[in-house]
């Protein structure tokens, strides 16, 4: 059984339109998530270029494999640690808003291309992606990858438990007044699928929205085992394989599923 | 627009194994909520005949149409309200968990057998139903039904919404150490699918099991508008077509749902 994985949630809007002071901000908090013991630095939705910058997505977007892919791949061999971050990806003349995962050795080990799009801002500005499910192996742990409204969708998240995702990580853009999602149904989805679920936000105002933070870890007892207040705040909280093992084992929802009756969902 | 539907959710165990007293009781609750307002009156999993009876589960079963569906009908008419109640069917040496719904004008509008059993005294004494969907219409709104377990699978209530259901009533036998179910999961199926929820448990101790209450009504906004505590109770509350209405044009996830993406759920 691997041993706990310690995980390090950024909650935090960084500097919008300003992708320079970004990762200089992912570089001063992965030595401290890396110091702390962590093995995993989760930033929120679109961390390397702001949010709500309008147009500036498109001009900012970046291919998978660009500059700042590069740049966070010497900080994660620096310090030991793998690094999520969301960002706006170029793919030719298509933009999506995208969540990357690079391993504590630099390699890239998994894009993942939101497929559900929130709001009109968002449909204006990227094209959806159609890869429900992407994961990488960490530590021992499968990791899961998708952002902030993918995982309102249970279909989504259901999806990766089939899958064997055992940390479910989601980068958000998470504003008022929906502070039901990290209340409730993030809990909520770490217990009907038996993961771990992190739910890493944005705090404060950015142009017309106004982030509700309450970033959260919550694990296979439905237990928000660490949660953010409404500030800028480096959380940290553990994946535990061995919590998750003795509770699928007592809550066996994938097992009992009945799959044959579930056609309605894909039609 | 239709009026609100008061319903009426009895929380009560009645008395385990004596099908004449549970439907006195009924009769006597249907008046008392009838004088309140209600149209509709849900009764706990199995409250016809107990849960925790053993072999007498067989012994009292009943088809649907049986001798206490004419009785219920009865109390329905003399009062004027619908009445939703778990018992255990027979079908030839068939024997299911059950509810049914029987309209004001005393006809059985609905028979939902449950297709999720849970753990091994109900995988032992009963047969799963085939139907995941089950529905009548009552006063306007589209009501649904599902047993206990069902809703902890995100699955079938995501079938529900998918095929209108406004008001999904859930008899339950649920049972420390799970309060999280009534506490969280409830509302946020209730959101999540934009529908109200009620869902009527048992209390008190029956054989190994000791049955939390905490029976609620949730609606679309995530709120728990009614929860009983953890003794037997009637509890009212009105399930709003206008708020639910409002509510799904503010949340619109069944349209942003990507039915395409999703084929992994019914492998």
């Amino acid at each position: 059984m691997s041993a706990p994985l310690r995980t390090a949630l950024l909650q935090s809007s960084g500097t919008p339109g300003d992708p320079a002071r970004n990762l200089a901000a992912v570089e001063a908090r992965a030595a401290e998530a890396a110091a702390a013991g962590a093995r995993l630095l989760v930033c929120p939705e679109l961390f390397l270029t702001g949010y709500a910058i309008g147009d500036d997505i498109a001009r900012l977007a970046e291919p998978a494999d660009g500059p700042s892919s590069a740049r966070l791949a010497e900080t994660a061999v620096r310090h030991g640690i793998a690094i999520l971050y969301g960002y706006p990806e170029r793919d030719g003349e298509t933009v999506h808003n995208s969540a990357q995962l690079i391993g504590p050795d630099g390699a890239r080990l998994a894009n993942y291309r939101k497929t559900h799009l929130y709001g009109c801002f968002e449909q204006e500005h990227f094209t959806p992606g159609a890869e429900p499910v992407v994961q990488a192996d960490l530590d021992g742990l499968r990791v899961g990858i998708m952002i902030c409204y993918d995982v309102e969708f249970p279909e989504n998240v259901r999806a990766h438990a089939l899958a064997g995702t055992d940390l479910l990580v989601v980068p958000t853009a998470q504003m008022h007044p929906y502070r039901f999602v990290p209340d409730a149904l993030v809990p909520v989805r770490a217990f009907e699928n038996q993961m771990y679920v992190a739910y890493v936000n944005r705090v404060g105002r950015e142009g017309e929205f106004d982030f509700v933070g309450l970033s959260t870890l919550a694990g296979p007892d439905g237990v928000a085992a660490a949660r953010a207040g409404d500030g800028e705040e480096l959380l940290l909280a553990d994946a535990d394989p061995e919590l998750l093992a003795a509770s699928r084992k007592a809550n066996p929802y994938l097992s009992d599923r009945r799959a044959g009756l579930y056609g309605a969902l894909t039609r």
